[in-house]
């Protein structure tokens, strides 16, 4: 755990015996720990929102496929593997747009159901090898997207995909820490309505790393561009199709449009575990709505109301408004002239 | 007043010696009324919001100049007139964008300026009229609105340009007004940060008149418009320019490139006084930046902070990415053609 210990943000904390989730529904205010030592914890950590960001879910239901095995082998139940795989089917009920959660989860099953000698270790070994490989997927993509943002004069990201959305650095984030270190100065952050990820939790994570950032309201972007400040938008991504099609957090897909229509950049930073290989297009992701209380004032959810609220969560970029793709196996520029499929080992 | 008290939502009441002003801040939890006898009262509500909405501050505007008045008169002071243009000024520095602002109080020092034989009586009747005058323009514009948005399967609007932010029935809301009474159904609103005028106000007054709304926040728009469920962006202004350039809330820029690339149009609804016929451009229209704390939790205002805000409050969209202004006075299709200069009376 070496490499993550050095890093001054973590969502995730492993201890052996129990998985410790900062509660980044109370950040900025409160930086508070929750400890979980069964899977249904975790599954209600991620469906709570305590943790969130693609892959950081994933690496979360790693250990959470952990934590089952603990606790049902130490029951000595000798269907303790059943049990397991229940508690992996929960798991992956906890959100559904997040490819990462089902690549992790398929990973721990495989290896589950491989009957290894000593299950603990190994699945232990594996989700910490998931979390491992995601923080240095991050630094290796954090220099491939610096490489690219070399004399940008500013950039805008949204949401947060950040140390706190991964096992740490960040995808997006990465690249702008990476890209801060080589000289970049001007981050903008959009608030990121309607849970404020980029109020809440990226300019709070860059502000511990040192480096200054502004805020802007989401729909204040377009006038940001018009203003010239920034050539790039660098974001995550919650899911790749084959053709470069990309979901992300809402308002994403508004940002890409904005930015063609003023020459600005678009750039989805995103482990190669984020890319969906069985999907051919961004037309097939399934869109997660969230409760309508998310945007409404509390008086409008009582009794009968004329008023509802429509919030989908993410949204789908189609590849010919992306720029460049940069996964830790390398970069794919203008990803709408042959997909992504190139990254694929 | 008869046409003023027919409509259930009223952000300013008038009564012969007071202006009751409806405090915008606390809705729709909180109906409230503050009651101001002087104009620095006047002038402090539309600094602080309580009322907003650039017909809106232009009427309370005028009111205020009629407290005034009455103040200093009452008081037996000689140089009554010389205090009411020091008032008038406190009411023209309360806000810096709504031309309406600087256009009433012109009106109300003109009158002032006229000596008339009872000037408390003319400048309340000017006050009044300014007030009636809003609302028969409304009335007029939703119905000339509503004849363009025929057949439309739905339309979004931006902030509040409704009852609460005009002399009653509203601008980009009386449009909608209109178009719900001959068939519109689908009328969707923006959450509209950061002061979430769109979640506050504008579906709390549609819900008042038995118009059912959804809400989105600003960044789903571009995917509501993808989706296919609105034809139209309808939304108000706060001061046009005489080539048809429109400065009004931050995000309605967005709004109209949105529009433009997914085939989605936009009118502009606003009273010929919101039209600064001294302006060529917008590219001469002072954008009022709002404080940081709009947008930042607290915990980033104390001490020293990397942390800051960019917090415009309006942008201008340029007269090409709008397709209809409508006014009282008419509609102008196309401003990008010859401007609003045809409807100069």
């Amino acid at each position: 755990m070496t490499l993550v210990n050095k890093l001054a943000v973590q969502a995730l904390q492993w201890n052996g015996r129990a998985l410790k989730v900062l509660d980044q529904r109370q950040l900025p205010q409160v930086v508070a720990y929750d400890e979980y030592t069964d899977a249904s914890g975790v599954a209600e950590a991620i469906r709570s929102m305590r943790v969130r960001g693609a892959p950081a879910i994933g690496i979360a239901a790693a250990y959470g496929v952990v934590l089952s095995a603990q606790q049902h082998l130490a029951a000595g139940a000798t269907n303790w593997q059943d049990k397991v795989l229940q508690d992996i089917a929960l798991l992956a009920a906890a959100r559904p747009t997040a490819v990462n959660l089902f690549w992790a989860l398929q990973l721990m099953q495989q290896t589950l159901q491989q009957s290894p000698a000593e299950p603990i270790v190994a699945l232990a070994d594996l989700a910490m090898q998931i979390h491992q490989e995601d923080l240095a997927a991050n630094l290796r993509m954090g220099e491939l997207g610096a490489d690219i943002l070399q004399g940008a004069k500013g950039v805008l990201t949204h949401c947060n995909a950040g140390a706190l959305a991964t096992g740490g650095h960040g995808t997006a984030l990465g690249v702008i820490r990476s890209a801060w270190q080589r000289g970049l100065r001007n981050v903008y952050a959009g608030e990121t309505r309607p849970w404020l990820q980029g109020a809440r939790l990226t300019v709070w994570e860059l502000a511990q790393d040192g480096i200054p950032a502004t805020l802007i309201a989401d729909s204040a972007a377009a006038w940001l561009m018009q203003s010239g400040a920034i050539d790039w938008i660098v974001v995550g991504a919650d899911r790749i199709a084959l053709n470069g099609d990309a979901a992300n957090k809402i308002g994403t897909y508004s940002l890409a449009v904005l930015a063609k229509y003023h020459g600005v950049k678009v750039m989805v930073a995103a482990p190669t575990s984020t890319i969906d290989w069985s999907m051919a297009t961004g037309a097939q992701i399934e869109i997660e709505e969230r409760q309508a209380s998310e945007l409404l004032p509390a008086c409008y959810l009582e009794g009968e109301s004329l008023i509802s609220a429509w919030n989908p969560v993410f949204d789908v970029t189609p590849a010919h408004l992306i720029d460049a793709i940069v996964t830790e196996r390398g970069v794919v520029l203008n990803p709408a002239q042959e997909g992504v499929g190139s990254l694929r080992s």
